[in-house]
């Protein structure tokens, strides 16, 4: 099986000031093409850790992924690791490269500096990829390691560079080995914590054959995701999705790469509805994840972030009567919101949360963690159904806004359905 | 110095189902109190994997951090692997982890099932650090690795309970280690590219003494960051960020960890002053920055996302023949939705936005990547003063969004200074 490590420079990794999401979507890109990652491993900025970390990496592995270290800084120094690892003499210019970081500069109103073209020069024995989303090049490696066949892929430290890139490199790696199959399937579920799935589908997993492997992911905004592997030639996952779609119903709202915000497009693109979103608590997070999505103006409209009393009253129409005699974070009050964001926005559809997101303001009726979710919806006949529900998530305040902000949506796509 | 090694176990990190977030926090800790974080790795969920690496890391570390595979379901198999390592003969039940976990499920209204049963069992050797935030244990495993004097911590994989755990992990260490001193120092700029800023600063960088080292930390929400480290004994900072700010003025916007919301929220608070945001590309991306901070409601009232036309007319009293000839995307229209909202949402000040994140809809004159951005006082007589920016960026829809935020956020933060 062709293996790969990924590897990423930057003392800012080892010091925790970023958070790497570059592996991740490496490893994702790299086990679609059937690449098993066995190694993942962060590396300081220091030349001889880089090269002789990469040096073993280029032993174990057949395929060595490097990202990072390839800025215009001074302490971006990968490229003098590759140089020395490669047994590259000296540097060349990238004329593809170059004309890149020209274009790039023109776009930007930016003057051409020293630094901009030292990034256009790259190691003797490098195969420039070129890299149309930024001035650093993109390089690969050939014929190196203890096999003199392993392959080593630079790919700059910026992540929607790298993920750009990595397309290239996956087509490069598919044309250079004979690949396994690794398939994963992966199933979505929301509203059901993990214990209790796994409590409930215990039987089901037992049953799965040898060659299909069950892992859970849960996950904040994603619910809990199930993900079933198989490895090797091709296993037909279908019985085993309908036997499970058997036992969870519902709470299954779709498959792989997708997400509560995603389907609810779907459905409304299909249905041709448009939604709105009244917001107090998630404070424009619902907002946010709608609008992730491009082309969300066929349906989404928009949304009121009603932090300040003053604006559900002003703007959402909420009756300062029930604020007063419920207060905001209340059935009454949520209801309301959902209901005044459908009218003011004119829309089909409508969610709205009001909650306590922490870390203070909590009382022992209405804890921390605690938030009312509504879904609105106008029928045919110019009614409004409104659905309610309340839900108590934990004590910090950013997951509380996550789980708030899916919770509420999760009512929006059960309400839609 | 004190080493640590920090190893995140789960098979979905290695597949790039999850990005791994722990690993940044852990070492950020980590460093804080002068412990030099020199190896991360990722591991599979495979017992034989587990046990090699944490062998291999207890040997080169002082100190290891292990998180993840804890959790109730059959694929984790991290307890098995520690139980192994530790050389315990068997699993205990951790009395206080017990007691947790039922007040946990009964808060939550959940049964006890034999999955969260197991969930308060270690392995005999373990010492238990308790658990408040879920049902997981925390466990400190001492005297292990070929030193005899290496000590490991498992900690849950769930991120805010990793989080929470920290400091009594930090504390542990520092109780049981002599560390020696890391200093950091981060200056937050926003603004200048990283290649400007370079050549900007490059005479005052070369004048850094030996044991002061710089690193840019370039990220679309946050800006460039600048890190001062030095290593060992007291080192002032203060001189070389007096000659910084005389370089670089109104571009740094802060010191070590702050974000432009952050330091608006203390502006805003300072002058008793609140805001509001109107947002149409970003989609609610402004308000969700804003209302991340705690304790936002003494400044932040709310916002309203006009993603369609009619939202922008209706709610915020944008002229519709300014959209008719100029187009949404527009300085007449984005300064009449920043003034529109203001006044609405009665706040002293507000920010806006329109432009186009992509990946579709850009035209030769506005093309994808194009943002306008405006922010609006209302000064004590009552008139409104707004300024604008025209603002380009890539090709991305996601990345086009944060930068498009954080733009009108750093307009927003001049026009209060």
């Amino acid at each position: 099986m062709t293996t790969a490590s990924i590897c990423t420079i930057g003392d800012e990794i080892l010091i925790g000031q970023i958070v790497d999401t570059n592996s991740s979507h490496i490893s994702r890109a790299l086990n679609d093409i059937g690449v098993k990652v066995t190694y993942m491993t962060s590396i300081s900025d220091d030349h001889n850790d880089i090269v002789s970390q990469l040096s073993h990496c280029l032993d174990i592995s057949d395929i060595v992924i490097v990202t990072g270290g390839l800025g215009p800084t001074k302490d971006d120094i990968t490229k003098d690791a590759l140089k020395e690892l490669s047994g590259s003499a000296g540097y060349v210019e990238s004329s593809v490269q170059m004309e890149i970081v020209k274009r790039i500069l023109e776009a930007r109103n930016m003057p051409m500096l020293e630094t901009n073209r030292a990034q256009a020069l790259v190691p003797e024995k490098a195969v420039v990829i070129p890299n149309e989303l930024g001035t650093a090049p993109c390089m690969a490696f050939y014929g190196l390691g203890k096999s003199g066949k392993s392959v080593l892929y630079s790919l700059p430290g910026v992540p929607f560079e790298a993920l750009g890139l990595l397309p290239k490199i996956t087509g490069d790696i598919s044309a250079k080995f004979s690949l396994e199959k690794i398939t994963h399937y992966t199933v979505n579920t929301f509203g059901i914590p993990e214990s209790v799935l796994a409590e409930k589908i215990s039987g089901w997993e037992d049953a799965l054959p040898e060659n299909v492997k069950l892992a859970y992911l849960p996950n904040s905004t994603l619910g809990v995701r199930l993900r079933l592997t198989s490895f090797g030639g091709d296993v037909d996952f279908s019985p085993y999705i309908l036997s499970l779609q058997e036992i969870l119903g519902d709470a299954i709202y779709g498959y792989g790469q997708t997400s509560l915000q995603e389907e609810i497009g779907k459905a409304l693109h299909l249905r041709g509805k448009t939604m709105s979103a009244a917001e107090s608590c998630t404070g424009g997070r619902i907002s946010e994840l709608m609008t992730s999505i491009a082309g969300c103006s066929d349906y989404y409209k928009g949304s009121v972030t009603s932090y300040a009393n003053s604006v559900k009253i002003g703007l959402l129409g909420v009756d300062p009567d029930v604020i007063a005699r419920y207060g905001a974070v209340s059935e009454q009050c949520v209801r309301q919101m959902a209901e005044g964001v459908l009218k003011r926005l004119d829309t089909d559809y409508s969610v709205a949360t009001s909650g306590i997101a922490g870390p203070g303001g909590g009382s022992a009726e209405k804890p921390v963690g605690m938030v009312w979710t509504a879904a609105a919806r106008r029928n045919d006949d110019g009614s409004i159904d409104v659905v309610s529900r309340k839900l108590q998530f934990s004590s910090n305040r950013a997951v509380n806004i996550e789980r708030f902000a899916s919770g509420a949506l999760n009512l929006l796509r059960l309400h839609i359905k």
